[in-house]
């Protein structure tokens, strides 16, 4: 421990009574904890630049005032009082506020007097039974070496260089997308990555059109660069695009793989029409391919960016949350050739955030094919408890509820028929200790929001608990007939 | 590998002519390496949903016209092409130009015809021979286990909680901070925390001063965020806290401890001016505190935010990138009452970027006395550095050089009497492959800009490496009487 007082030679109050006022406000304040050493007296008088006797005076007057303790052979210790206020090593153990909000990937969840949470349907977890941790640590042993200098200093501004080109062949062969390791820029979440396309779009762009749902925190993103939006409304093959001419938007924002929330997959025909409004305007469409990598049925489907010719409309964005773990933070952006350059002029302010080690040992991890072998494993693993959340629901559920945006991702919808809400499917779920999500929360236009609809994860789910958690939740939302 | 072709089963083309097509043309752009394995018949049909026909049809054409080569029992891989246009799994060996630019942590560094760099005294560098490696790894081994799920997900808005206890009772002993955990917002670095900082800043501010000279990073997150700069000159004793009235701003930028780049300490007056300042016009004091724990000589200078009496009215902004590496990516900021009340209404955009892996190993590393054990070390090394660097400039520069901002940090400045402006400096030092870097770009009026100066860090230089290149730099370096 070390102490650091504001001391005032000038004052009338000599320098040890400074010194004791100083300690004694902080042990009563639990500042310093009950049961701390003290540094000792040379110490503390070296590190002040002070001689001992202040010191040793302050210290001889808290000893005799009882605020410390003499220990022989071990030093002097903070006495231990009665209910310090507050003790800097041992934090409350509830959650405040802010960190029960935070906990979940979205807001709606279980009130305060809820119980545990015994099952979580949250969307944004993935499954941790068959991550590869004694692979992990090996090649993150393998980057953290005294040798790999250059880890250890700021990296790389645009992302480590052979991280980038482990995406870009990755991308092409999983996704179909078309770039060179140039084009892609690293980031340290899609938050982070949304907020550099911002900043890029931002000469040229005012007005950013959106599928009507939108994922809230992309939506914050684009609200605080202060684009205007433009909701176009969606049908069972994605995004109206023929809405798209009644907008002045010089952008326009989609997940075609696996519509964030509603789950629909955007037709190729539709495809080609926003790659035609892109030619013929000179927009840009911002394709968020978030967990394009999972498909559960029929063929996959490539991302848009592969299918423009011009290679010069589209942005890519993606992430590794969904296919590994949100814990790396690390997505990426695909940049077109004019917004490469916009990015190359360097009129932005951007820092790379992403850890420069788990750049590094992710590299590691997609070189080696472990990557690509715990995709296979996952999408296997996905699919198969994509497929007994189904069987449940209709087990359980049967006519009372309609599946959504089945068939990729790692979430599903279900609209719930009978007399609950949104908000009550939510509290009933909760009062048994099972949290699923709102949908409401992600519409635009917040009266277009359907009714009675919930969001279920079911990545992070292990199979054993999806099928008597299903059958729980029917026993506390009622159908019509009761 | 998979591929990911765009099939269209409705065109007149034969899907194996379509399959064909896109992979023969992946070869031949080298978008498909040469050597690279195909995925076999059965593995490529399953993908993409279709029968094993076309694929087989599709693979036996590319045989035939010797895109493929089959070896028995093997596989049947890409053949070796002349010149391959580009190959994604072996980038460029060269970096390109915007990681040339970024590879530094300042601009102006040596141009492309410079020899390679012996010796660079870049300021963000830290010292790695010292890094406690091995202890390191044991570390994030423990944190990286399949039983601490949490670390695994998107972690706490905030920061880890364990994490903002170490730091709150490290901010209190170290640096005279009075804050709770739950003040600390953690952030991925500097930029991230200022970015968050400005959004909350936002409703009530409007103008920002700050000292004339300012971290380049820094003032392109205020001017991201549209906030008017003002500028307040710099004396000897820090920023002229007198002209503070002349302005309309809501918030003053500074750095107390040390300022950058100029090196002085904010003096304890014009520290209480400051805080008058703030209490008696509502403003808000931004103190970055970025190597506020490296001094050489005097007593500690406690922080300005543990002189505040009432709480309120600073925000202290640190990192862990000069204490222990930019690599974790791990900054914060801690609020004053007002600010956090803001930050708890959630309206703002932010996510949390710091990796919950590496923010779990800092805690565990804080928590085992390593931390203190590792700035006691660095201390030491530092000042050592710091000293031979003062001592090699008074030898091999003696009166040519005026050194500027020494006695604590990890940087010096040095004004070199003589013909040379900043620039050919510079230049005359990367000519010999030395590295030093500008100051002028941190002025926010150019013009008054300081000539014939410039900054020289010495934290990540070895230590038997300064006398000599000192030393060096003294011969490309005449003063006035040559």
């Amino acid at each position: 421990m070390e102490l650091t007082p504001v001391l005032d030679e000038r004052s009338g109050t000599p320098l040890y009574e400074q010194i004791y006022a100083y300690i004694r406000a902080e042990i009563v304040a639990g500042r310093i904890a009950p049961d701390a050493k003290l540094p000792s007296i040379r110490r503390l008088s070296v590190y002040l630049g002070l001689s001992r006797t202040p010191v040793e005076l302050a210290y001889q007057q808290l000893l005799a005032e009882g605020y410390l303790t003499s220990k022989p052979r071990s030093g002097l210790f903070v006495a231990p009082l009665g209910q310090p206020a507050w003790s800097p090593r041992s934090p409350r153990q509830e959650p405040t506020a802010i960190e029960g909000a935070a906990a979940g990937a979205s807001p709606g969840a279980a009130s305060c007097n809820a119980p545990p949470v015994r099952l979580d349907f949250g969307y944004g977890h993935t499954d941790l039974e068959h991550f590869p941790f004694a692979k992990w640590r090996r090649l993150m042993n393998e980057s953290f070496l005294a040798s790999n200098r250059r880890l250890f200093r700021y990296g790389d501004l645009q992302g480590e260089p052979e991280l980038r080109a482990e995406i870009a062949a990755y991308l092409h062969q999983v996704r179909g997308v078309r770039c060179t390791p140039e084009q892609i820029v690293v980031g340290a979440g899609t938050y982070h990555s949304l907020d550099l396309l911002c900043q890029l779009l931002k000469p040229a762009v005012s007005r950013i059109a959106s599928e009507a749902a939108v994922n809230d925190g992309v939506r914050a993103a684009f609200e605080q660069h202060r684009f205007a939006m433009a909701p176009i409304p969606l049908a069972s093959d994605g995004i109206e695009t023929a809405r798209l001419a009644d907008t002045d938007a010089q952008a326009v924002y989609v997940t075609p793989s696996h519509q964030f929330p509603y789950g629909m997959v955007l037709s190729i025909g539709k495809r080609y029409e926003l790659l035609n409004w892109a030619a013929r305007t000179g927009g840009i469409v911002i394709e968020n391919d978030y967990d394009g990598e999972f498909r559960y049925y029929g063929k996959p489907v490539p991302s848009l960016q592969g299918l423009d010719p011009s290679g010069e409309r589209v942005v890519y964005v993606g992430t590794f949350s969904k296919a590994l773990t949100p814990s790396f933070r690390i997505s990426y952006l695909v940049l077109p050739a004019p917004l490469l350059a916009r990015f190359c002029d360097g009129r932005h302010s951007y820092d790379q955030l992403a850890s420069p080690i788990l750049q590094h040992t992710l590299h590691l991890f997609m070189r080696s094919g472990g990557f690509e072998r715990h995709m296979r494993k996952m999408r296997t693993l996905y699919e198969k408890k994509h497929g007994l959340l189904l069987h449940a629901v209709k087990t359980h559920l049967g006519s009372r509820a309609t599946v959504i945006g089945d068939g990729s991702g790692l979430h599903i919808l279900l609209r719930i028929s009978g007399p609950l809400c949104e908000g009550q499917l939510i509290e009933r779920a909760a009062a048994i200790g099972i949290r699923v999500y709102p949908v409401s929360t992600y519409e635009l236009e917040a009266e277009k929001a359907p009714s009675s609809t919930v969001m279920l994860g079911f990545g992070g789910v292990a199979s054993e608990q999806i099928d008597s958690g299903i059958a729980e939740l029917s026993r506390v939302w009622p159908g019509m007939a009761k």
